[in-house]
């Protein structure tokens, strides 16, 4: 039996305990959770065969009370030693994508980011769309390739178009970008003609993690009319491989910035789950953005309830992200297209002006929120290499 | 042992042979082919477990060379007597969902559907998007909503905004819809980075269902902009319960009507996949259109390719559909809003003026195709009611 360490000020501490899926040289893939630099293999600790599974699914199918059941017992289990054989440390272990995603929405819900890019894709018109203000505006995106941290990204081929040729043509991505964002992953769906309120948020969402919502934007620009982003989007989107638990960011709650006009009645009551989440973007290893989620219109309550409103069902593993995580401030926007305003603005990133991502560039997104008793929450981080296209 | 009786003129004679998931009375799912109105249990047929899964993905997964050994195994089989326990009157089995959705693409692949939309949707403006004979434009939509016939379909609620109204409100769908098309079940996928070139589609696509998309115009219109459809859509999709497979389309392939300008290098050569396939709308029994799938004007091997030409992943189960089916006349339209013109030219359905769908209304769509020596092929229907909105 062994004391787990954790380092003085680690954003990894008892009131975090963030779960993520992780095998060892040779071993099958389990469930663990992150206490400073250990990984503690719950399949050991806890003895419970859901633990042993390939993925997260099984244990968040089970449920609110059994999430806060298992939070205790694991709080519980690692405040005194605990089996050696079933601690990691975190270098040596390799981690995976956490759990089988569902179906995967991204939303729109940084009202800088969506008026920036409103000026960006269609100059001279007004930056945000009627319907921008009265719902969270979201779409589908690609599942199957949302991939966990680390994952190489393939610089995506398609088409582009300059404003000035003629017609489009077929190539490499010349415009290739991040989105910082969160995402929340749902624990228990709800069946089809269901709809889940504001107020049944926790009892649906499991936890959070990091996304980076790579983005062609060349390709995106030429395709989106009148369906929306579909191959700009499609070819690869990051997540951390720690799911922080919704019950681990109490402390961050805050209130909405504000909703002018009140929305309708149904997305009402959501407004307390604003998140004072503090993002931070490195390019190559320097911070380039510091995006501040509490400045955030809509919230994830809102954004689960419009999803479901029409009666969408839902499934254990889906994903919806918040979109890109833009501040009011330059230095706080969760995208390249707007930190270089189009690649018309480059910023200066280890010595170098640059605009949008070249083959070997290296992308980290951070983030910390604040815990119980002046403790930081930490969400590790989702980092992707860009490798040539093929 | 017993032959297996099938009528003259048959749409599902031995030419067709689609597979489908079956239960009988407290019977488990299993894998089955139609013959006449006679389901043949696969799993006692052919004695081989990969049949006695409750989805087709197993089966769908082993690739090409299994799929074309075990049409001519069943071919063998059926043409002589068979096991009387693996016989099944049609009308006495459960059909299900026939495989699990990985994720679903739906595209916009009909000039004459693409245009009236476009009229419709941004009258004054020019109805076709620069992009749109460029590419196969499309979007991806709901896995987890993705249903099998006969499943009852929810009115859904949402926002809708009037052009008259100065915000807007919550409620039932007033212009609920439907939508004819192909879909295509993708059978071997393709990993992170690859591509599926126009000639791999039948090496990967397993074969086609019918697939009704349901829509609601009055949430679609007020929320489309600038991220494409999303709740006017992601409430429900009906899927036939037989899966034609692609072998049994040989007949069926027609050129292409023609494509100009000439697409880019990565969608040549899939000219060759247009398939003469009539569906027909029935609305409450009485037929309303014919829409012909040849008139499509990009092929379901050109969306595939497209798909994943910026190295999106594609797994056993993905679907893909064509967008609603319609033809330049009227009478081929396969979609109310088009046969209606947005509701303000009514059609007369039992003998009674119709725009929309009301609550009670049942839509079933159904397709033929040609098959080898005058036979024809035919793929069922898709079917559903409107139940009220909750």
């Amino acid at each position: 039996m062994t004391a787990i360490e954790i380092p003085d000020g680690s954003p990894f501490g008892p009131d975090n305990l963030p779960y993520g899926v992780f095998s060892t040289q040779d071993g099958s893939r389990r469930v663990g959770v992150r206490l400073g630099d250990t990984v503690v293999d719950l399949s050991l600790l806890l003895l419970d065969p859901v633990f042993a599974a390939p993925t997260l699914n099984p244990f968040m199918a089970q449920g609110r009370r059994r999430w806060d059941e298992a939070r205790e017992r694991i709080r519980d289990a690692v405040a005194g030693p605990v089996p050696k054989q079933a601690l990691h440390p975190l270098r040596e272990v390799r981690l995976h994508l956490p759990f089988e995603v569902g179906d995967y929405v991204d939303f729109y819900a940084s009202e800088h980011h969506a008026a920036n890019l409103g000026r960006l894709f269609r100059p001279g018109a007004e930056p945000l769309m009627p319907n921008w203000r009265h719902l969270p505006v979201g779409y589908h995106g690609r599942a199957g390739t949302v991939v966990v941290s680390g994952t190489g990204i393939v610089r995506p081929c398609g088409q582009r178009k300059d404003p000035g040729e003629a017609a489009p043509t077929y190539g490499p991505s010349r415009r290739l970008d991040i989105e910082a964002e969160l995402g929340f992953v749902v624990g228990t769906g709800s069946a089809l003609g269901e709809r889940i309120g504001v107020g049944d948020f926790a009892e649906h969402v499991f936890g959070a993690v990091l996304v980076n919502d790579w983005s062609a934007r060349d390709l995106q620009a030429w395709e989106y009319v009148p369906l929306g982003p579909h191959l700009g989007k499609s070819f690869a989107t990051s997540v951390s491989p720690w799911v922080v638990p919704l019950a681990a960011l109490e402390a961050a709650r805050v209130p909405l910035p504000g909703q002018i006009p009140a929305p309708l009645p149904y997305l009402r009551g959501g407004a307390d789950w604003g998140l004072d989440v503090d993002l931070a973007v490195e390019w190559n290893g320097e911070q380039v953005s510091r995006p501040p989620y509490r400045e955030m219109y809509w919230s994830p309550a809102q954004m689960l309830a419009h999803l479901t409103v029409n009666g969408a069902s839902t499934r254990t593993g889906d994903l919806f992200a918040s979109g890109t995580v833009s501040g009011p401030a330059k230095h706080q926007r969760g995208a390249f297209i707007e930190l270089t305003w189009g690649g018309t603005e480059p910023i200066t990133v280890k010595g170098e002006e640059r605009t949008f991502l070249r083959d070997g560039d290296h992308v980290a997104i951070t983030a910390t929120a604040p815990g119980p008793h002046g403790a930081r929450i930490g969400f590790g981080e989702v980092a992707g290499t860009i490798l040539p296209a093929r």
